[in-house]
């Protein structure tokens, strides 16, 4: 009964928590691999930045992309960070679920369960700014 | 000590709970999504439940398509999903195997972690049925 | 114009030949790479074989198997080939248009260039036994 | 010779006919699809056609959303399509190409040569154009 | 406060017994898998052993090409499985991180959630080992 | 009759250009690409360059691990491309079949058309050379 209470009171922690955890894990292990000091990941890394900066294309449409090609490819993490992105630039709900709403035509129901753990972030990251 | 307890104990609620927490959390965030009335998405969602139902194939025919895609595809809720299904239908574990052998087959060894869920998941779900 | 004329007649020969040249260049490659005796292919490649079989599913449900696997992984060759299985198999269009249905829905729209293709290769199947 | 003069000449032909070329198969294979009546695949690529309306996102950044998500799939069918929209739609070559570079950092150098038919589609459809 | 310091506690033994906990499920799953007598599923997996084994190229090498095709599918049970064995075969941190970069660049950003889990498990075998 | 001797006689020649067309095509499109002055791509193909040279592993282990990442993810280019460098580097075809078995068997059958077509141009290349 006590472990059943940890484990559920554990869950609500984690989920407060989700944000943090992943932009801590990240950041972690982002400084473990830097740290090894390989000139094609680092160069790499550096360029992703650049790729998503103001161009014939503004931030807001490139964070777009970035999140709608994460979801296609089913990458939880890259989803997390984009959606992250594109709250920070106040890209809304509606529109999110317009991009979500894209990424599960394009790359049908297997998308779904992607769709839910970012659905779960995205109320998180609404939550916490309000 | 008393945390490496914890740790077990709740590792076994877990497994007990496979089933319940998988389809829970599909409920609950499915309502999420629902309610946000993004109308692409609904009509998606009616439209992944009518692809299951008999036609020129038997439902049973379809559920194990679609277990079969959700393998190569390697998605581990789609997974768990089809498999509750064709439970549900009455395939039987040597009739699951056949589809996993498919799946490896066709999809490689890259199947085979996704295998080893199913496995378990399958396991759990003849449990709790008998 | 000539060009145009040798091009449009290619284009006709090339349409009534396409499951005869799917199977030969089929045959040739296979022949070139069995040759070399790598032990792990040829031993893939007959388990694949076996994997098709009758066992605790028909042959016919493993071959749908097969291609709605072959569908959603997107691989051109491989549908052909599963979709000459099922034909010879008494598949009817309408069961293989289910599994289209199925590889669409869990794969997405990214699986309609390929059914297209698919279809084409199934008229052909269809005029060329009637 | 004769032989070699005919395919040259066949290849110019076929470059220039490129867009007429994809948009015929297209539609003639898409009549042999619907012909069938399935009506999931009717339901579907209704669905799809309603993805890409304008709502909350306009119609341009969708096709956007719908051009790098067929990149990053890799599907040169749907690369095609969404850069006709794009094209029909005012999208400028420069932001094209920053849609190109978003696919090519979240894909890869497996994007690459989809990138090269990709550019060599927008060209024709530019020079088609002007 | 408890079930926070419990859940932080847990994660530390979790991260100690990362190596542990991966290949008791591994090993317990291949188990229930095998003990129904597929035979293609039975076959596959004694062929995946041959597969790494000294020939024209050497395991080493062979276990290096094995981790890089997990990497750039992005199946994280898979590295884990190729880190270890890269691991005992006596490939160094600098070699292991080239493999990374290769992975990263022919499979894009994408990867690197994955290259972070493989990071965080290779410091790991690291660690144990001195 | 005439057409299908052209056919024929175009098979032939295209054949025995295979690698001269691939390797025009390529350095044509980069050309286009590269001329729209898009600096992430233009920094991305020198990052790729990068990769592939003298480190910790060897330029030739290398082009092996760019081969098999290729192969598991099934891109026809990248396999030539990879296969033209193998063969500048003196890689036997004993280990090219290694390199095959290898992605064969992570990522299955589905890999086996692109084997066969990754087979018939290393026939040209050993052809050409010799």
């Amino acid at each position: 009964m006590t472990s059943t209470f940890v484990l559920l009171h554990a869950k609500i922690e984690e989920m407060a928590n989700m944000i943090e955890e992943f932009n801590d894990y990240r950041a972690r292990m982002n400084e473990v691999i830097l740290g090894k000091n390989n000139l094609v990941m680092k160069r790499l890394w550096n360029l992703d930045t650049n790729t998503y900066e103001d161009g014939a294309l503004d931030k807001s449409t490139k964070e777009m992309l970035g999140l709608v090609a994460s979801m296609v490819l089913r990458c939880d993490d890259c989803i997390k960070y984009h959606l992250g992105k594109c709250h920070e630039l106040g890209i809304t709900t509606e529109q999110v679920y317009e991009i979500f709403a894209v990424a599960n035509i394009v790359g049908g129901t297997i998308v779904i369960p992607h769709t839910r753990r970012a659905a779960e972030y995205w109320e998180e990251l609404v939550k916490q700014s309000s």
